[in-house]
């Protein structure tokens, strides 16, 4: 689908890229205002778990998986969030949030309130990215 | 564990029994502000997916897409919700939510904005339970 924002991301957020994998792309969210926070969305357009094979959904879910784990082992949260939503771009796109006791919205919800962006530098994005991508690499 | 809500939430909110699944327990919420919204939890007190074994992690998986469909199948959602948090209760369950183009907070995620609490009567209850159990048996 042409028209679908999930479908460009990959190319459009070049500079967040970490992980190419067989079922999904893994990209660092650009507001890092939860550190560590990333999306990992199918290569295909589908929209829900159910309307894949069951070979297809597990391989998509040990993907969401490993990149969880792996931003656990880098960020060391108290607990990892996993959604997925979709009701505004219903691509299939899953975030994965490091949580931290230490954030103003622990423990609620990372939508519960609204806040601003934070952007990081080129550098700092590229050295969050390669931190997630060692670990992805050899676990 | 004994101080986990979570681990007595089956027996705590009897009245709610969906299913018992090989994984899992299936338990409508008793808020029903969003109808449909039901708990996938597990059996056993664990809390992140890659704690899980392979198998299990699928296992978990099938049956939270099987809820997912049923419930997709029962209420014809514009789209299907999957939340994995336990920031505040760290024993595994899903929020499976079927969301709605027709509601005051759509297409925003269901934290978005506090809301009044919707409960049913006990008749109300048991007719949505019902159906959904239904669906889940005869997909």
């Amino acid at each position: 689908m042409t028209d679908c924002p999930m479908c460009r991301k990959w190319q459009d957020d070049a500079d967040l890229q970490i992980a190419e994998l067989e079922q999904c792309y893994v990209l660092l969210n650009r507001d890092q205002f939860f550190p560590g926070y990333c999306f990992v969305f199918t290569r295909e357009h589908v929209t829900e778990l159910f309307h894949l094979d069951v070979a297809t959904r597990q391989a998509v879910i040990e993907e969401v998986n490993d990149v969880a784990a792996a931003l656990a082992a880098v960020f060391k949260p108290a607990k990892m969030n996993y959604e997925l939503l979709g009701n505004m771009l219903p691509h299939m796109h899953w975030h994965l949030v490091p949580r931290f006791t230490t954030e103003p919205l622990w423990p609620k919800p990372i939508w519960s309130e609204p806040h601003d962006e934070v952007q990081l530098t080129g550098a700092e994005y590229a050295e969050r990215i390669e931190l997630i991508k060692d670990k992805l690499r050899d676990p």
